[in-house]
């Protein structure tokens, strides 16, 4: 099959082997893959990770005579499904998990790739694969609201004008009394505007004392501008996954007792029911181009200089 | 009135003008004060504080005619009173609140200090002194319940063997399945035993996995073992307010959703109605010494060679 691999370097395969489905998983035919700033990262090393690439994907269950069943999208954790964790419903955090294109387990850029059945999620008919594609960042945002569920009274600041910062600026839009998104990037802020959304870019004043302020800006340096912006007593999610060492003082976490939370992987449920309510979210702007999976090279090259998505067509 | 002053220098001096109680506010005549860490930073600068040292004390309210009234301890934080945050109960984070010898505000170490009359709360008659000039960190211990409740199946580490350490942990120990006091120094550690309390030298290989972690060791390094001893979804409160930068990456407190709260000052009752819950709790091991206040310069002196609380007897 064709396929997107990393090992020495990135890497376009036409005759890849198709992967086989092991009991209580399924083999999906990936209709359309994204490319994640995790790919990125990968390919410049990150997680150490060899293999098929990809994790965001829209495909058909492929049945068990080889035709194609429901159209679906998959949750990248691949849990034990008897440990602790599991048995709490947080898959997501099974110590023995393999995550799709990212850790112990080929990914979604190739004809077929293979899931726990339980992880698989039926998209409604109604719903585009370029919509549906996007539902594994989009239900990163709504894990916010999972994690920390808001009233709607509160004021929110959102740092960063990435894919993932705009995701989250929508859906918290519609769950609070104000948002404003923070950026560095006037074009992209003028990309972000829908509903109530404000946007400010990062060098004007912005009033602080935020209920909760959502970092995702990618960069170390986010953190501090995110305490000073939060009010006592106030949270912070943590979104930006960064390698490279924080250097700050956390005294004003302690002294104003902020709430600070790392949130990652959200329920796909949840970007769906969410996607329902809201039909005219405007995912289509975060899509920057779409390419063949035999001219991934392209693709990925792309997806390095843009902060929208890039997508790959890879089946009917 | 005598008093313990640092402006330029530490100092005692036996002459100082007594603060006249504004609207709304009481004189304290001062039984008992305790010399905190907080007090020792201000000596070294923190806060850029002048004036009379001091937040921890026992007393007894003066009545409008000087008589001596109901035996006190008091909240340190002097709030506006008619701010947001004050409506919402959270005096302690008012954004024009002075602070008992810490911030705009004279403090305790004198035979006459002054609180809002809100801040008093009425010690019991059958709990000593003693006990009573330590409810400040005691109730600094019980907040960790106040923002973080447990239902009584938590494994628990509290990391750091100081006096809000072993509080932490003797706290916790009664509100968990398992508490584990981390610390450096053996011969703390012996004196931390109480109840099911268990303990661990710092170099010992302790069981990661831990649904709480208590952050006390007064050291921004304490917070990487933080996150090591956490599980996903875990919970850290930290308690050390370090000026000094943390250089650490925030990564895993993302890909784990580690939820992390800063934590602070805590409400008198809680710990007043835990020290009636828990009359064997030995608080009096904390206590190193005591001296009379005309002998503060040694106190210090000596406050700042141990861990143990050094008391100052200042009234009778």
């Amino acid at each position: 099959m064709k396929a997107v691999i990393f090992d020495e370097a990135l890497r376009y395969v036409p005759d890849q082997a198709e992967p086989e489905a092991r009991p209580g998983w399924r083999r999906i035919r990936v209709t359309t893959a994204g490319i994640c700033k995790t790919d990125l990262e990968i390919v410049k090393g990150y997680m150490g990770f060899r293999g098929i690439l990809g994790h965001e994907f829209v495909g058909r269950i492929e049945a068990p005579d080889g035709r194609p069943g429901a159209r679906v999208v998959g949750e990248i954790n691949a849990a034990c499904g008897v440990c602790d964790r599991c048995a709490q419903g947080l898959g997501r955090h099974c110590p023995k998990r393999s995550t799709l294109g990212i850790f112990n387990l080929d990914g979604c850029m190739a004809e077929v790739c293979v899931l726990p059945a339980a992880n698989l999620v039926k998209v409604p008919d109604e719903l585009p694969d370029d919509r549906a594609v996007l539902i594994e960042p989009l239900s990163a945002a709504c894990e916010i609201l999972e994690q920390h569920p808001l009233r709607g009274s509160e004021r929110v600041i959102v740092l960063g004008d990435g894919k993932l910062g705009l995701l989250c600026a929508w859906v918290l839009s519609t769950a609070a009394a104000e948002v404003t998104l923070v950026g560095k990037h006037p074009e992209k802020l003028a990309q972000a505007g829908w509903r109530t959304l404000r946007t400010a870019l990062a060098d004007e004043p912005i009033a602080p004392g935020a209920d909760l302020v959502v970092e995702a800006t990618g960069s170390a340096a986010g953190l501090a501008r995110a305490i000073e912006l939060c009010r006592p007593r106030g949270a912070i999610a943590l979104k930006s996954t960064v390698a490279a060492p924080h250097q700050l003082s956390l005294a004003p976490v302690v002294i104003n007792e902020i709430t600070l939370f790392g949130s990652r992987c959200g329920q796909f449920q949840d970007g769906l029911a969410w996607l329902a309510r809201y039909p005219d979210a405007p995912l289509e702007r975060l899509i920057a181009a779409r390419y063949p999976i035999d001219q991934a090279l392209e693709a990925f090259h792309q997806a390095a200089g843009t902060s929208l998505k890039v997508l790959l067509d890879i089946g009917g």
